[in-house]
C-alpha cells in the first residue's frame, strides 16, 4: 500500500510533498481545500482532529506534524539523507527546522489567520500588521543563514543534499509575497527558490500544487 | 570539558534540564534571570543573539531550540532512549513534542508576553484573554493523550522510560496556574506531574529552579 499524503498547494505541507516527490515511490497526494474549509468538516476531521495539514499515512498510521513527518521519511528512508547522521550537524539542521516550524510559520499564522489569536475586528488588523513586521525581520534572519551556508560552498541550505530545509524556506519566502514582502529583497532566499524549483522532483510538486514563486503585488 | 546549560528558572529550559539530570554527567547549569531581562543584555547576546533559553554548549558549540537539544543528547546519550529508536515509535514522541513546542508553547508565550505579538495595551489584552481560552483547550488535549497513555498501562508520557514529554508536560502545565488555569482540574497529567517530581534526576532539577508545581491562585 502507497502512502498518502493530505496537502493543500501552498501550504506548509510542501515540505513533506517534496520530500516524498525525491524519495520517488508512488504515493497518492490527497488535495485539501483549506480556502473551502474542509479541514473543517467532518470527513476530515476524522483524518486529524486539528483539521490541518500535512497528514502523511503509512501503512494505516496517521503521521502528523511536519518534523515528526520529516523525521519518520528520514527514518524510512535513509538513504535519502534528509537529515546528517552525525550528531552535530543534525543538530544544526534541527535547530533551523524547528525555528522555521516554531517560529517563522507560526508568525505568518498572525498575518494570515490573525482570528486564531484575537476576536476583535480591530485587534485582528493590529496583530496582522505587527507580524508583518516580525516577519520580515525573520526573512532577513533566515537569508543570512543561507548567506553564510551558501557562502562556504555547499549548493543546499542543508549542505550536500536538497531536504527539509530547502522546500521550507522556498514556502515560508513564497509566504512572504502574500503577507506583502518582496521575495526578490532576499537574494540568497530568492535564488535558492528558484533553483530548488526546477530540481526534478520539487518541480512535480510544484506542479502539482500549481505554485507561483512570487505573490508579491507592489503598491 | 562539561556541557553547560543557560536555563531559566520555570522556563522551558526545564526540558533539556531534566535530561541532563537523568544523563548523571557534570554539567554547568547556568541561570539567566529573565525578569530582571538578562537574555537582553550584550552579555547572554553573545550567546544565543535570540535572546532565549534554553541554550546547551557542549565542546565549544552552541545548540538551542528544545527540539535540537533533546535530538542532540538522544544522539550522544542513546543508552537513556529519549526518544524510540524505531521510526514510528519515534514519530509518535516526535508529533507530541512538536504540537508542545509549536501550539502548546506558543499559545502560552500570548498569554504571558502578548507584547509579542501586537502593540496596544488594550489589543494585548484582549490576545491574553483569548489565548488563555485557547490555552485551556490544549491542556486537555494533553491530559486526554496522557490519560490513553497511562491507560494502556505505560509508566511515562513517552513510554516506558521517563523523558522530555514528560519534562515539557510539567512545565506546560505548572505555566497555567500562572494563567488561572487550575492544574488539579487535569487529573492525569497533576498526577504524573507530580510523579515526575519525586523521580531522583527531576528532583534535582526542581530543586534548583526551586520550582513549586501548582501556581494556581483561584479568585
Ligand atoms: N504544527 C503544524 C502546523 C500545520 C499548519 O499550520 N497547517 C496549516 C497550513 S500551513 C493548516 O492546515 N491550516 C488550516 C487551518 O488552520 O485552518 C505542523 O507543524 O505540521
Ligand atoms: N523556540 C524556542 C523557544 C524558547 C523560549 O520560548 N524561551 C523562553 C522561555 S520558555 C525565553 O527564553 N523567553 C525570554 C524572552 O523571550 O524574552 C525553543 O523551542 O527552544
Amino acid at each position: 500500500m502507497s502512502m498518502k499524503l493530505y496537502y493543500a498547494p501552498g501550504a506548509c505541507s510542501f515540505v513533506p510533498h517534496v520530500l516524498l516527490e525525491l524519495i520517488g515511490e508512488p504515493f497518492e497526494p490527497v488535495m485539501v481545500k483549506l480556502h473551502k474549509g474542509e479541514q473543517n468538516e467532518p470527513a476530515y476531521r476524522a483524518v486529524n482532529p486539528r483539521g490541518q495539514v500535512p497528514v502523511l499515512v503509512d501503512g494505516g498510521e496517521t503521521i502528523t506534524q511536519i518534523l515528526a513527518i520529516v523525521g519518520y521519511l528520514n527514518d524510512r528512508f535513509p538513504q535519502h539523507a534528509f537529515l546528517p547522521t552525525e550528531p552535530l550537524p543534525r543538530a544544526r539542521v534541527m535547530e533551523r527546522l524547528a525555528w522555521l516550524n516554531n517560529t517563522v510559520h507560526t508568525t505568518f499564522t498572525h498575518v494570515f489567520m490573525p482570528y486564531k489569536f484575537v476576536d476583535e475586528p480591530e485587534a485582528q488588523r493590529q496583530v496582522k500588521a505587527f507580524n508583518v513586521n516580525v516577519y520580515r525581520g525573520l526573512l532577513q534572519d533566515l537569508e543570512d543563514f543561507a548567506t553564510r551556508v551558501i557562502g562556504q560552498g555547499e549548493p543546499w541550505l542543508g549542505g550536500a543534499r536538497v531536504g527539509p530545509l530547502d522546500a521550507y524556506a522556498l514556502t515560508v519566502l513564497r509566504w512572504g509575497g502574500l503577507g506583502g514582502i518582496d521575495p526578490t529583497g532576499f537574494p540568497t532566499l530568492w535564488t535558492q527558490a528558484n533553483k530548488l524549483a526546477v530540481h526534478p522532483a520539487a518541480a512535480r510538486a510544484i506542479e502539482r500544487e500549481r505554485l507561483q514563486l512570487n505573490l508579491y503585488r507592489p503598491g
